[in-house]
């Protein structure tokens, strides 16, 4: 370990941490005058990003990265144009710091509030988009908290770039440069010095794959907010609507097949199998050229090939893999309990949904089923920030502590005990 | 590593997560019929318990253990007794469970509630005292949480006969014994295995001093609720009343020095300091034979010096030391803004209280003191979840996620998202 590197890194998080006092009880005004500053010099920074962005993108192409990695790493006029629309939209939503959430009058005539108020310092982890450095950025100003961002090494310059226009709008609104800072060097020990700072960074949020996640996660003493995957399943129970089961599906599966939401696996009840699949697996070929490819358990493929459709065996692993593609594994179950026990064993407890006309069974499955968000008769790709009215979200949460589900303004906070007391003294 | 004790605790874990699922749709009748069949077996088993806690006490007299260990360790009829009532006073608190947070109709008409439900399964990681078996599995029992349970080698004979009584009670009441498991080994590679089972376990919360909390934190990839020490302050502003500010620093510090929420130091305006510091060293030498020894810096030396009053000369070290001892660090500041960055550079984020009857002067205090608790005019010690009107307490939090400051029933507690469609698929 590089000891300059060491101090330089924790310098940064102590200048994050001494900013973050200030962010707490900086006013909405300055903030929102911080993030329209931002969104006009983004607009203003055209050229200038497009051309720290092309170093980015030469070196990707030396360096041999995908079309698709290229793609995700590139910025144009449109693009930059909706990362300063994002701003102002987060402009436009309310502040949550200061929320009164909780008032008790105590016997002892003590008065405790509890209010919502940043975390602090929040260290985001992210991969190749260099979008994620201003949506970031925004949501985590906007709620009052000090950001170090790292972000992936194939967009150094172009996050170089934007970081360099979050801290003139921060200068701009009389808020700390330093509250929002980029990681200078893409050394890998960097990373690891910062997610050893727990005395200076309170959260730290990986934006990325798997392997980036579990390497956080293993490799940090602070508390980590994350996103593992997205294994969803669309249960046709029993007394489902076909009708209603064969858009959801088709929906669920088809609509953005790489987003965390999407299904993944499909289980249908033994009573209507050999009416539902046939329906569901002609609409879900029907829904596109090249149509889905269905990955079946015995009972599944047998009424599939007696009806003449197309499919394939599925393997164990396919039963708990995000295909994050046009695949979908199906298995057929004998009861609402099996389906349950099912979603519990293989679900990554993202999103899941019953199919059914029967609202007894519905509840059971959304009490029982242990996900972050449960649907009866919708389909899972509402699982968004977005899509629940929280008019942005930083990620969705698969972790059961501080958030769980899609994440926004508020959930980048956490609270403080405010109390008033007469001289109040413990007996 | 011992391959078949990996094996162990994994089965466990496993027996834990599918207890889990069952405890979380209990009913509230059926988690304190459990509650009450233990403390009625608590009551019963007195003879027992103080046998297999007389093993304890002799191994801990062989290995040399200090007094207050040996008393931290000890059961007596009364101590069990207590441990009874403790769950009885759970079972009169309402179950967190189910409640609704928050509801939001959408454009669309999906209707979405954010309900309260357990975390899933919490591993609690102790040291000597065998009450915290029987307060944790209470708390998060009637949470809906199934729990494993790591004790110190110290109270193993005694936690492991508190622990059949438990599983007795959870039978009883037809719900499953695996709900509370104590690991059934004191070997250290028990618990390195149980920290890395983050598919398993949701949430560990290690309960005892700084080095088990730092091991826990250190080598967990699960998320962990923790508590590390309080370095509490006690800020008597240049507008204090004298009258009020005597008997709350007496209290803050004397009243039980060995608790978390105790002050530890006192910061003095220098406007009043020559009049306050006198009369503060005064009560405090009062309050108690030996009265409280004055570690001081230049400023507050010189002025108990002038008025003949005892002290010793601060070290750097003391202004952040937890002392738990009739012991209070003292320093005179030039300003409420040298009060609020003292306070955020040394204290532990945990209880900080402004003696003030300038109301401006408290409410920026309490606003930019980046605390869990913050006081105007009343003592630290109210932190704690029985003062809060939490009713109990699994802890108090210093981490700034999922929970801050005392922890209740609430606080075991995640949310899901609940969803009611009529067949509504994304746009």
């Amino acid at each position: 370990m590089d000891t300059d590197l060491a101090v330089t890194i924790r310098q940064l998080a102590e200048a994050a941490r001494a900013a973050s006092l200030r962010l707490a009880v900086a006013s909405t005004q300055a903030k929102n005058r911080a993030l329209l500053a931002l969104a006009e010099t983004i607009e203003a920074s055209i050229p200038a990003l497009i051309a720290a962005n092309a170093k980015d993108l030469d070196a990707g192409r030396s360096a041999g990265l995908s079309a698709a990695l290229l793609d995700r790493l590139t910025l144009n006029d449109s693009r930059i144009r909706q990362m300063a629309q994002g701003v102002r939209e987060i402009v436009a939503l309310p502040d949550p710091v200061g929320t009164e959430l909780e008032r008790t009058l105590r016997p002892n005539g003590l008065v405790i509030r509890k209010l919502r108020v940043p975390i602090g310092v929040i260290a985001i982890i992210y991969e190749s988009r260099p979008n994620v450095t201003i949506d970031c950025a925004a949501l985590c100003l906007k709620s009052g908290n000090a950001t170090i961002l790292r972000g992936g090494k194939e967009a150094f310059h172009s996050n170089t770039a934007l970081a360099a226009l979050i801290a003139t709008a921060l200068a701009s609104a009389d808020l700390p440069a330093t509250a929002v800072q980029l990681v200078p060097t893409t050394d890998r020990a960097a990373l690891n010095t910062l997610l050893k700072l727990n005395e200076l960074i309170h959260c730290v949020i990986p934006r990325g794959g798997e392997a980036l996640i579990r390497f956080v996660t293993e490799n940090s003493s602070i508390p980590v907010i994350k996103h593992y995957k997205g294994v969803c399943f669309v249960y046709v129970d029993r007394a489902a609507d076909l009708a209603m089961a064969e858009p959801l599906l088709v929906n669920a599966k088809v609509q953005r097949p790489s987003a965390c939401n999407a299904a993944e696996q499909l289980l249908v009840h033994r009573a209507v199998a050999a009416v539902a699949l046939p329906r569901l697996a002609r609409a879900l070929q029907s829904s596109r050229t090249g149509g889905v490819e269905l990955r079946c358990d015995s009972a599944s493929a047998a009424i599939l090939s007696a009806a003449g459709l197309p499919h394939t065996a599925a393997t164990a692993e396919d039963y708990r893999t995000e295909f994050l593609d046009y695949i979908l594994a199906v298995r057929v179950v004998d009861s609402l309990d099996e389906a349950i026990a099912t979603v519990n064993r293989d679900s990554s407890s993202h999103s899941d949904t019953i199919v059914t006309a029967d609202e007894a069974a519905a509840r059971r499955f959304q009490a029982e089923v242990d996900s972050a968000t449960v649907y009866w008769n919708a389909s899972t790709r509402f699982t968004d920030g977005f899509e629940f009215g929280l008019g942005a979200e930083i990620g969705i949460s698969t972790d059961r502590l501080h958030a769980r589900g899609p994440m926004g303004l508020a959930e980048l906070c956490s609270y403080k005990f405010v109390i008033d007391g007469t001289g109040q003294v413990r007996g």
